[in-house]
């Protein structure tokens, strides 16, 4: 009998994907988010669920907890270049968590929420063995500047809002007990990229978009599965976040290697026409968050990274579940 | 330190609504849906979770578990008179959990909301250590024919759809283990009250309505809370299932207990001007669903229940979470 431990969570998800029957969705299955029409606006829903075992370190606090799971599920709603208008959250708690726990984790949530200019209207509390918690985000979007996961074009330039490797620089100092708040915050508490994707949907340019919560690598091979190109990224070029850089000089530490698999940034991964990155990047401007041209689309449906003296072929470490645990 | 068993559920619940900031949602924390004005319509959200320690008896098959988190869901839009728009479904899944216990949730999962014109369009699969489902239901209703919560006042009439005591029934087989498919189902294969909710929702004469998936008693607690009234319910009015009624000779089985206290029916619990009553069941008579009126609202925030010999207070023995368990 086949085990979910063999199977992993991409072939769980096409699993899922092959037994539910199609409803009136605009955008299924395989996106960040659902999308339903609703006038000239896309619907948006996106869920996502984290777990003492996997996702939930022993040193991230109530109230980061909180922050955590809002955060995440707004990443989604980002991606789309949505306006979040709300969530729901439901917590499966132990029984013997504190009320302060409690207090802390919603305090969490609710400052993430109201941060983002949206708000926690519902939810539901069960006991559980394990803390368990499930966001979902909803929000909309304008159907013209709805930006999907599907779009890419052999040609089109690949680009990433903001620096990568700000949640492993946070994983490096867990490992090495150095205690630095701000570096650790960029694993604990990420920030979505909601004023990023709604500056560049409003350009109307952008051909695909994703977040990359489960590390570079890993979001290119989930493009590719949809789109029918490869692509060919610039190692160099890839946007390090000045954290990770302070432990370059560190053993184990291939700083590029692990900005692209480590996962847990929460940027946008972007493709788009070379002609139209002058537009996306004055539009995201405003924002005062970069993007950054790291690769392109090619034809050739294979996945590549160049570096100065070499083209070798990028595996596939992404973060998956069931398979194997990257972090914690 | 105070534990959550020491707080329960719904004090729980208090301390979450008053953490939490006010966004723009018309209806919020307090009602089975949160509702966001759509124009003439409200978008309506939901979300439950269930998990192995609590809601997911052994004896419930894979396709009952998936069936059973989409039902309960698509009850919350039911009581508010919506219509499903979809469902996401996030799954925390055991490491050893088999692929076809994935497959068979699922398909008990997409039955139930095709069943119901409508689908899951999304969701999220993470490892957990123990079994643990959220599902979020979305809908919409015209702002006009929303049934909340609140609005019972006194003098209008209590009523329920179908009859009671169909999942109490399901748990005296089991106990008793009396193989009875049809009883089982009572428990394990709950029928959200969507065709019922949204002829009565035409019907625009419900003055506040809920389902009553905590049990009848618990449900009251809750309408009290919001309307500032009481409630006078005759015993002998409580429409009881024909499955229930088999146990009736059983040593420790007062049906009507049974049937007032142990949740898990999902049928709608209305109030309504005395004289709307004809238009409210001419309404739903079209679903085949009856309507029985059981009680109705008073001044005096008293609840208590009438038998044919005595008024006495009806205590609060809905399931709630964190303090106690009433099933399983």
């Amino acid at each position: 009998m086949k085990k979910l431990s063999d199977l992993g969570e991409r072939k769980a998800i096409q699993l899922i994907s092959k037994i539910l029957s199609k409803g009136n969705v605009a955008v299924g299955i395989g996106d960040d988010c659902a999308a339903f029409e609703f006038g000239k606006d896309y619907l948006l829903v996106s869920t996502d669920m984290i777990s003492e075992k996997t996702h939930i370190p022993k040193i991230m606090k109530p109230w980061q907890i909180g922050w955590f799971i809002v955060a995440i599920n707004l990443s989604d709603i980002a991606a789309k270049g949505g306006r979040p208008l709300g969530l729901v959250l439901s917590l499966g708690l132990p029984k013997d968590a504190s009320e302060s726990f409690l207090e802390e984790l919603m305090k969490g949530a609710d400052k993430c929420a109201t941060k983002f200019d949206t708000s926690i209207v519902g939810g539901d509390t069960k006991e559980a063995y394990e803390l368990m918690l499930c966001g979902t985000a909803f929000g909309t979007v304008r159907k013209n500047e709805f930006m999907g996961r599907k779009g890419a074009k052999p040609g089109d330039i690949v680009a990433v809002t903001g620096t990568l490797g700000k949640a492993a620089a946070g994983y490096y100092a867990l490992k090495y007990n150095i205690e630095n708040k701000e570096i650790l915050k960029g694993l604990l508490e990420p920030i979505p990229r909601l004023k990023e994707g709604m500056a560049l949907a409003k350009a109307k340019v952008i051909t695909s978009s994703m977040d990359i919560s489960d590390g570079l690598s890993s979001s290119f091979y989930q493009l590719q599965a949809l789109n029918n190109v490869g692509f060919e990224i610039y190692k160099e070029k890839i946007p390090l976040s000045p954290a990770l850089l302070k432990f370059e000089r560190k053993k184990d530490s291939d700083v590029y290697e692990f900005a692209m698999h480590f996962g847990g940034d929460y940027e946008l991964l972007l493709t788009l026409p070379y002609d139209e990155f002058d537009k996306a990047q004055k539009s995201l401007a405003k924002t005062g968050t970069n993007l950054t041209v790291i690769g392109k689309v090619t034809k050739e449906k294979k996945i590549s990274i160049v570096d100065r003296e070499t083209k070798k072929i990028l595996f596939d470490k992404g973060y998956e579940h069931f398979r194997k645990r990257v972090f914690y």
